[in-house]
């Protein structure tokens, strides 16, 4: 029961900062970057962090902790499974309405794309959530995979799903500080600089501090082992590999000692 | 035998990261930002992402997987013990060393200290860091700290080792962002701008994109139950409490199920 309380506690305290990480980036964006619009101008741009954080890290970290709620461990996992699949769609569909708007943005005022090294690990990470959430599907969604190719695939999907999260935190944190740093410049429209630390330099630190916390608040969720569904057998089937990614409660301790006994 | 050709490979992947790291990471600041210098100059600020790289990044990361190195599985844990500890207390002394130069460099200059998100993000990582290694230390070489706490502190330990490398990950990706942002601006000592890619982009940009794959190598290695040290109780004594981190091969079915049971 202890763990169960634990556990809920964990996760009001990762809704309550998902909750303000979007709450954040819209006020830093409607209160002091001018708001929002989509006809090529500096308010066309502003839609970019808001989707990201909120497709990338928001969405896609609550998406990734969805099977540790202990309501979702009845005997039927494909509901649930839909529920994960679609929320990552979601996830992915304003992940790709966020990147347009930096694209669109760029293109419309003769700005390079895909030159900084914030682009390039931004790039790289939607990429690589792409590949996830397509292999995701054909793997665990598609009746036709076979339960053994299930198996063998899962830990690397939990591991990566938890690697994408860092991924986005990272160039979340990288495009915060890039933007504070081309908007608080002294003398442009009268604003303070980034390093007189006004209000707006403020609320994007503070946001990006939240997206770190939200981040760990989702990995700790992920990696703690008596928080995760128990499954003796996968589904239907019965697992014919065993697991070895982060997050899995099946014993090593044989593969382990074997491992030792034949070398 | 597969799973130990398998790590070695993997670990030779992760010392040849580190090693371009580190060359990457020198040939930028020697051959486009300078070179080095300890006189409150621009030079002097380039010592800045050497040590941070090659303390916080690479040595820090090799530290961490020491005990997943085979070698390391005897009887006596005493000398790797020391090892880890002290490959981690260079690594803190490497970032300190880098701390002051970015400090000295800021307060010969008159610039602000601590603005930036890409400094906050920093700063935490070290006190973090502090944080651990002390925690670290008292708790795992002290003699005198009784086994039940080293058993019940090493998951805390285990997973705060993994969460450090990925915020001095997330601050070397958005302080190589920013210092590029800086120093490469158009008419600025004859450079290309950063959005023109110049060769200086391109490499520090692979600098970055080489500390996230060295990162996720050592992430990789972290996790895999597989490559974990084995050790059925705590050097001499027993585990009093059961292990619930990201690395542990403890079997934790019987956990879940009572807990089930419990509510």
């Amino acid at each position: 029961m202890r763990g169960i309380v634990a556990f809920y506690l964990t996760y009001l305290l990762c809704l309550i900062l998902g909750i303000i990480c979007v709450a954040l980036v819209v006020h830093w964006n409607y209160s002091y970057r001018g708001g929002f619009a989509w006809d090529g101008s500096a308010k066309h741009f502003n839609w970019h962090p808001v989707f990201m954080v909120t497709g990338m890290v928001v969405l896609y970290g609550n998406a990734a902790i969805l099977y540790r709620i202990p309501l979702t461990w009845g005997h039927n996992k494909l509901p649930w499974k839909l529920l994960h699949a679609g929320l990552l769609l979601l996830s992915f569909i304003l992940s790709v309405i966020g990147l347009c708007a930096v694209f669109n943005y760029h293109n419309a005022n003769n700005i390079s794309n895909l030159y900084s090294l914030h682009s390039w690990v931004g790039i790289c990470t939607t990429a690589l959530f792409t590949a996830q959430w397509v292999m995701g599907f054909s793997t665990f969604l598609l009746p036709c995979t076979p339960m053994s190719a299930r198996a063998f695939i899962k830990p690397t999907h939990v591991w990566m799903g938890g690697i994408i999260l860092v991924l986005s935190i990272v160039s979340c944190i990288s495009g915060i500080n890039e933007k504070l740093f081309f908007a608080l410049k002294e003398n442009t429209n009268g604003t303070l600089p980034y390093s007189a630390l006004p209000p707006e330099a403020i609320t994007a630190n503070s946001l990006g501090v939240i997206i770190v916390a939200f981040g760990l608040v989702v990995l700790k969720i992920l990696s703690n082992q008596i928080w995760q569904r128990p499954e003796t057998g996968y589904e239907e089937g019965v697992y014919q590999v065993k697991d070895k990614g982060f997050y899995d409660v099946f014993d090593y301790s044989l593969i382990v000692c074997n491992l030792r006994t034949k070398t």
